[in-house]
């Protein structure tokens, strides 16, 4: 027996508060409108969205809470409840706790019990890990539906009282670049006409030998005497010259598999870093006809939740036929992701 | 097509240096004999190896460091080399950093790459859980090799200053009942006379409406400032009421499954929190003819670990027929896990 195709019935996602623009981020943190200027122009990501309230450092949503908002609305969104839920998947790189895993908090609120559930602890990859895990363990497992969950509280490595002037650029833009959020989906085994295919994913580890080009820390009660060290770095260098050439082999490889060419693809969803490397990325991947789905510039990289809320935007316009390339490089050790659905 | 069987080849682990017995302990935090007598009796645990050295407060062993030692030896054991591995899952609560994930910093080293890789964030189910997805992927994505690791450097909670006659039991057991260690496995889907089947694996939250036995925090820049609170705290009385109750029902969930009845059980490998907690829920288990396979008692709570050592030691023991039921529960959101192996 084949195994039945795996269907996106719906996305859901949720933002913690208003946007933030990088005028009042410049206000905060007390940067010149010089500052400002250069984030615009040099970074391109004009607001995010923060779980924390800079004024008193305190955080007004975990990432268990968007979590549950995002996944609430995906169920709602495919018509699902929670009893039908059959298996919970969740990708994350700054989980609320160690223990419990996040997803299970997600679950108990959302009143799901007794199934299995998964936590994978990935930076960009992780909300692609998490839909080939969801969508195989329902083909392996001869279940019917998966929720899937992507989400970030970059609140947490986020310092309200720091001075930024007095910051390297390396360490500074991390302020800039990163945002909160979470995205789910639904997926089935089920037939489901006007409903997407996942034809593929990909999750591909390429790096050996290479140094990791995003190291992010987290602090026990052995190491708390370090807890003032910086918590995230980046080799932004390495990361502006893979990140292209990366994305480009992940849609090569994709189109590749599927027996697609450039111009079958109908929506691009490019990889999120940030709104110029986003420019940069879409110009090297040559789509011809596809229809960019971006969202960076108004909510920042927010991680495992990006990809969920580019299919939220796209979801609605699919029409039949129509043939959808997901692209993204995680860049701590380097791994190519992406997916490829369609219209069928 | 049928999904081919899963068989464990080889399993192999790594432990940081000399063991740490109670008397150690004692010595090191000032504590009196009366004390060393009360974890012999009450905890039942009698040594662990740790990574830290209680006198510097350095790690000599990263998770990384622990788990590639592991895996080596899982893959000697098999002799699978670095090219034939198609799929990589690590099971941790205590990962080295949140990115890069340990998995990929552990797959570099062992020269893997160009593969998916998983790391899932679980406490004591997690081992379980990396045993169901790497089998379930190789089923669903047509792969031969998988190479599942659990760990856990438990040491990164522990704090060698701490006033030990200063905390409550609840927070002082916690110096007592964990170890560090990894262990790893290898799997396939080809025949291979000789090597137990995997004929089940159970996971299955079961935290609807409860509170979390376990929790375990990290603290990243945001909340640098409450470094110095517990990182660990755990729900004794929870645990102890809880634990043997659902360790039965995992058992009995999996022999129904299977139509086996418990004198069917050649080798069980039960919980291991701690000597005394094991040998109450062995009793309960009422496996008249089964050998239980313990390292609790020498090497103490491993988390992810155990299971790999307990495999280990009874792979070797395996004769035709023979059949092996192991059982864990996770107290962090209370999820049951067990798997059943068969010669055949």
């Amino acid at each position: 027996m084949e195994a039945p195709e795996i269907r996106i019935l719906s996305a859901g996602t949720a933002l913690p508060g208003d946007p933030l623009d990088n005028a009042g981020l410049a206000r905060h943190f007390g940067m010149d409108p010089l500052w400002e200027q250069w984030v615009d122009a040099f970074v391109g990501t004009r607001a995010r969205h923060l779980s924390v309230d800079l004024a008193t450092r305190q955080l007004r949503y975990s990432l268990a809470d968007l979590a549950t908002s995002a996944a609430a609305r995906a169920l709602d969104g495919a018509g699902v409840g929670a009893a039908d839920v059959d298996l919970v998947v969740f990708g994350t790189a700054t989980p609320d706790q160690l223990m419990p895993a996040t997803v299970n908090v997600v679950a108990d609120r959302l009143g799901i019990n007794g199934v299995p559930t998964y936590q994978l602890q990935s930076g960009c990859a992780g909300a692609f890990q998490a839909l080939e895990v969801g969508g195989r363990m329902l083909q392996a497992c001869g279940l019917r539906t998966a929720l899937v969950i992507g989400g970030e509280l970059c609140s947490r490595h986020y310092d309200p009282g720091v001075d930024l002037a007095k910051l390297d650029s390396q360490e500074l833009v991390n302020f800039v670049l990163f945002g909160d959020g979470a995205g789910a989906a639904v997926l089935t085994t089920e037939p489901a006409p006007g409903t997407p295919v996942v034809r593929r994913v990909l999750n591909r580890l390429t790096g050996l030998g290479r140094p990791p080009g995003q190291v992010v820390e987290w602090t026990g009660a052995l190491d708390r005497d370090t807890a003032n060290r910086a918590h995230i770095k980046e080799d932004y260098k390495a990361i502006e010259e893979s990140v292209p050439k990366m994305s480009r082999e992940i849609a090569d490889e994709l189109l590749g598999d599927l027996g697609w060419g450039p111009s079958d693809v109908d929506y691009l969803l490019p990889p999120q870093l940030s709104g110029r490397m986003t420019r940069r990325i879409v110009d090297a991947l040559e789509m011809p006809v596809a229809e960019e789905v971006t969202r960076v510039d108004t909510i920042a990289n927010t991680g495992n939740a990006m990809p969920f809320f580019q299919l939220e935007e796209t979801l609605p316009q699919l029409a039949d036929g129509d043939r959808v390339l997901a692209v993204s490089v995680e860049s701590s050790k380097w791994i190519k992701a992406g997916f490829a659905l369609e219209m069928a």
